[in-house]
């Protein structure tokens, strides 16, 4: 079994010998610069690993990795220009480099451009990579929506939050999953489960994301702390204090134009009180249990299965 | 040969007939609103009317047809948001009536829907249409690139004009073509020849286009007449004046403001001296002699010919 280290050197590889056509530059050039500007390459990676697990060889799910993660970087830039994001990853967004219409129109031809990935060179698999694949889109995109429709709501459950995330971000690492799983030509029941492993692998991840926005060392995670507090962002840790906000603490500062250290003290000591870190911990790692008891179905060897527990809890415990 | 109002009538009854999920409201909803807005229909037209043609039954191309008019109103909401367009056949845009993010969103998903439409039912004809159609999408951005380049130059020459018409309008009327014959089962050669028929097609179109904003009949045309100088387009009317300008008497009004009816009479103005409402009309015509040359190296019937003919002249002389 390769290292995660070697997976995410062969796709940052890949990426970087992707031909783009020498014009328009104003349409290509976005492109390149949203790609190469790094990133965990963690759904590459998965599919990349499913295949090397399964024993078949990494150039099998090559493209349709290149693909997943060609989608992904579509959805950040268009996500950036909907947040009006300024910086993603130490850079400035697209639409800020260069202006938004460029922001739209790049991020149009990389959802083409992925499409076209998935479709290349998967021969008899291309009707079931692709039928996986725009059935995430669309996935991703109702979570969008309803991450989008969650910023005027209040009385968002934990439940509709819990489902939201699935949509916005696991359904993709499924799908990573499960897009390695087709390319090596295994059966339904071995797609099902790596799909399954990459969809709980992806709550863990976003849970971590979100408690990493408040509680995260500012030295590591490399963009400041606490700006989901100030952005009223509903999270997992919102929505969890909300429903126990029996005196009204944080609907007195939500919505509120106030000093952001204030802000996020206030907001942060109803967490501390409610004892939300751990409780949020707690749901990481049970997410991350529920990834590793999937891979028990599958007839993995030892390394394999070493692999894929040792992502599923280094992704719970990750700092950046 | 059905006729052209019957096929207009078949693609908005299918239209109308597409199921979108209950939830997200806020993702579905404009894009219901988008396809049910109306417009001439004319891609999917060409795309059933080919498969008529070819003796083949309408419901062979019905989710094709309806793959490349979803496209096509994506590429025109997302337009819309980058020309900042407040209005769209007379109803506000999706970014205006909703908002930009809305709009955003709601096009990414058609265009992962067209993806899906377009795969439908199409068998082995599959890998196929899809290339043809990414190919083409891909085409459509680089248009659309260009056009936004142009806004910046003033030395943009007629060649690079209807290159960029060629890539942001034509390509996808020559793709509805030839999408109707690949899933007639039609042979390359005549794939071929209805792509090359819906280009010019299309190149006669646009330039019809670019006519009507200046030299329309207002009450008919829909919009008001003159938008296209007032915001400094670079149409084939204006890049062909601007060839001649040696008085400089363009270059004084373009980029300035100035009162709106004073720029319109004065660049329709120098139209009239340089006769460029006559000269386009015969580029116009020879576009469309060209589109009907290509229906020579088809072996149709007469009643499917003068359908061809038909459409190509009245694509001609449409007033709106």
């Amino acid at each position: 079994m390769k290292t995660s280290q070697f997976l995410a050197d062969y796709i940052n590889n890949a990426i970087s010998e992707i031909q783009y056509p020498a014009s328009p530059r104003g349409l290509y050039e976005p492109i390149e610069y949203t790609l190469e500007g790094g990133g965990k390459r963690i759904r590459p990676v998965l599919a990349l690993a499913v295949c090397d697990a399964l024993g078949v060889p990494l150039e099998t799910v090559k493209y349709q990795a290149l693909g997943v993660e060609m989608f992904h970087n579509f959805t950040l830039l268009h996500d950036d220009v909907m947040d009006k994001a300024d910086m993603r990853r130490g850079k400035p967004t697209v639409h800020i480099k260069w202006n938004e219409s460029t922001a739209i129109l790049s991020g149009d031809a990389m959802l083409t451009m992925a499409t076209q990935l998935v479709c290349r060179n998967a021969g008899d698999k291309t009707a079931d990579a692709l039928e996986l694949f725009n059935r995430t889109a669309m996935e991703v995109y109702d979570g969008q929506q309803y991450d989008m429709d969650f910023e005027s709501r209040m009385d968002v459950t934990v439940d509709e939050y819990i489902n939201m995330i699935r949509l916005k971000t696991s359904v993709l690492l499924g799908c990573a999953c499960e897009m390695g799983a087709i390319m090596a030509g295994a059966d339904t029941f071995v797609r099902k489960a790596f799909y399954n492993y990459g969809l709980k692998l992806g709550l863990a991840f976003q849970l971590q994301d979100d408690y990493l926005d408040t509680y995260g060392d500012p030295a590591v995670f490399g963009k400041k702390i606490g700006g989901d507090i100030l952005n009223d962002k509903k999270t997992w840790l919102l929505i969890s204090a909300l429903e126990q906000d029996d005196k009204g603490e944080l609907a007195a500062v939500i919505g509120k134009d106030i000093d952001a250290d204030v802000k996020i003290a206030t907001v942060k000591g109803v967490y501390d009180r409610l004892d939300l870190a751990n409780k949020c911990h707690e749901l990481i790692d049970q997410y991350a249990a529920e990834a590793i008891a999937y891979l028990d179905e599958l007839n993995l060897d030892a390394d394999a299965r070493e692999f894929f527990i040792d992502l599923a809890q280094k992704s719970c415990r990750r700092t950046h």
